[in-house]
C-alpha cells in the first residue's frame, strides 16, 4: 500500500492512499466501506499492521465508480511530509557505508576505522518538510550545506529488546529522506546544530508499506542536484542492517510506532568531493530510493 | 502557580496544581470555576501565559469548602514526569558551567577552551521519567552511569529567530532535570546513546511558572548521592544564561510550547571526581534547584 499525507486547496493535512494512480482519501474510503478509517498517519499506524491487508481486501470489494468519487489526481493535491510531525525526533545513522565512512574521514572529523556499533543522532519533527518545498540556507548559521540521500524505516509498533530475527515484525513501512547536513555547523562534535535545523530532513514522497517492498536490503538509492548525479548506491551496503539497528536501538530507546529511522547515506556527498561542493540558492536537489520514489526540494538562501 | 502532573490509585495522568500545600486538580477546578480548564500539561500551555493569571484570579474567588472537595494530600497521589511526552526531543546544554568545562576537558573528550557557542545535544522523550521512579542501569551499555542536576526551562510559546531581549516572553516554567549521562556509550563522539537511553531523564517534581521565580539565574543547585553532597552551584555561573540560550536555539529550531531546555550542569559529576565515581545499584540520586523542589531516583541495575 503506498500512503500519504496530502491537502487540497481547501482542505487540512489529510491521510490518503494511491490507487491506479489517483489519490484516494483514506478517512472518505472508511465511510464508502462502512470501515471507520483515521485521517492521520500515527492513527493509522498506531492500529498495526493487518490494518492494511484490511484495507487492501476493502478495496477489492470497491467498485471503481465508488472509488472515482473520493480520488483525486496526483497534480490536483499537494503531497506533504508522510508523517508531518514525528512523535519522537527522527533516529538517524551515521556512518553506515563504507565509501561514506572513508570520503567522510579524509574531509570532515571522524575516525576512518569502520564504526562497531551504529553511529546514532537526531532530528527534530520541527525539521521535517515535504517534497517540492524549500531547504533553507541560513548564511548566518552555515557555508556549508550538503546533501544525504538514505532509506527511512518507519516503525510500526512499540519494542524494547527487540531482537534482530524479529526486527521486521517491528517495522511499518519505508519511505525516503535527505539527511540534509551543514558540516560547519558541529559543536563540540555534536551533530544537531548540523542536522537539525528546520527544513533539513525532507521526507516523502510516500510510504510505501512492508509487504510491497520484497527486500529492503536491495534497493538503489541515488541522488542528483541540478540534474547531476551526485550519489547512487545500494542499500545491500549498509554496515548494519535494518535487523541490527532495531535491535541496537531498542536496546538503547523504547521505539514506538511512527518512529522513523534514517538508515545512513552513501558516498557522494558534498563534503566528500575534490574540490568540495556545497549547495547555494536555488539549487534542486532530488533523492530517489527505488520502490518507493523520489524527493525534490529547492535550496532556498535567506 | 506550581503545577504538576499526577495520578491516583485508580486515575489515568492528570493535571494539578498545589494550593496550600494540597493538591488541586485543574480540570476539577475549571468545573467548580464555570471555566473549562484542561487536563494535560501541554495544553494548558497551549492556552498561553495569561491563563496563569486568570486561574489565580479564579483561586481567589473560591471558597475553601469548594477546594477541599477537588484537592488530595500529596501523600495520596503519585506526581509523574509534568510533561511525560514532551513533543520534541528535551534540549540539553553541554559544558555551559565554567568548571564542568574544566572537569571534563580533565576526563571526556572534550575541550578545555570556554565553548564560542552553546553545545546542543538531545534527549528523546522517552527518556522521561519522574521523581521517586527508577535510572535503570543497563550493564550491558555502560559500567560509567553519572549524573547532572540542571535547571530545565519550559517554552510557553512556539518561536523562531527570537531576539535575547524578547526571550523570557516565550518562557513558560522551570522544573529540575536529572542529566543522567553514561559516559562510556559516546558513538563517533555523539552523546544521544549517553544521555537518551530510558530513564535517562528524571524530571520534576513540578513546573513553577515563571511569575514566581524573580530571577532564574540567581538559583542555587545541589545534586547529592546517597545523601553525600556532590554538585551544589548556582544558575548565575552558567556561560550562555537564559536569554542567550533561547536566542541560539531558535535560530537553528523552531521552538515549540512545551519543549524543555536541559540548561547544563555544573561542576561535581562522577566523571570529573578523582578517582571517578559511578552510579551502581540501589544508589539514591537526590537533585534540588532551589525554589523548584527536588526530584529523588534510585538506581536499578538490570
Amino acid at each position: 500500500m503506498k500512503l500519504l499525507t496530502y491537502k487540497t486547496e481547501t482542505s487540512e493535512p489529510r491521510l490518503g492512499f494511491i490507487h491506479n494512480k489517483q489519490v484516494i482519501d483514506m478517512e472518505d474510503f472508511g465511510d464508502v466501506s462502512n470501515f471507520p478509517l483515521p485521517n492521520d498517519m500515527l492513527e493509522l499506524i498506531d492500529m498495526g499492521f493487518d490494518i492494511i491487508s484490511e484495507i487492501n481486501d476493502l478495496i477489492e470489494d470497491t467498485t471503481d465508480k465508488q472509488l472515482a468519487q473520493i480520488s483525486y489526481a496526483m497534480e490536483d493535491i499537494t503531497l506533504l511530509a508522510p508523517i508531518p510531525y514525528p512523535r519522537k525526533n527522527i533516529i538517524g545513522i551515521g556512518l553506515n557505508y563504507t565509501e561514506h565512512v572513508a570520503e567522510s574521514a579524509r574531509t570532515l572529523d571522524t575516525a576512518n576505522s569502520l564504526p562497531q556499533q551504529p553511529v546514532i543522532f537526531s532530528k527534530p519533527p520541527t525539521a521535517v518538510t515535504a517534497t517540492n518545498t524549500e531547504i533553507v540556507l541560513n548564511r548566518k548559521l552555515t557555508n556549508q550545506l550538503d546533501w544525504e540521500v538514505e532509506l527511512a524505516v518507519v516503525m510500526g509498533k512499540k519494542g524494547k529488546y527487540v531482537p534482530k530475527a524479529e526486527a521486521m515484525d517491528y517495522v511499518f513501512g519505508y519511505t525516503v529522506i535527505n539527511d540534509v547536513s551543514a558540516r560547519d555547523c558541529r559543536r563540540s562534535g555534536q551533530w544537531i546544530v548540523s542536522k537539525g535545523q528546520d527544513t533539513f530532513a525532507p521526507m516523502g514522497p510516500i510510504i510505501i508499506t512492508k509487504d510491497e517492498i520484497e527486500n529492503p536490503h536491495d534497493l538503489n538509492l541515488s541522488l542528483k542536484v541540478n540534474g547531476i548525479e551526485k550519489q547512487n548506491s545500494n542499500t545491500k551496503f549498509m554496515l548494519f542492517n535494518i535487523n541490527d539497528l532495531v535491535e541496537d536501538l531498542s536496546t538503547v530507546f523504547t521505539l514506538e510506532a511512527g518512529d522513523i529511522i534514517a538508515t545512513g547515506t552513501p558516498a557522494g556527498v558534498g563534503a566528500g568531493r575534490d574540490p568540495q561542493e556545497w549547495l547555494k540558492d536555488g539549487d534542486v536537489v532530488e533523492c530517489t530510493v527505488q520502490n518507493i520514489g523520489t524527493i525534490v526540494n529547492t535550496v532556498k538562501e535567506i
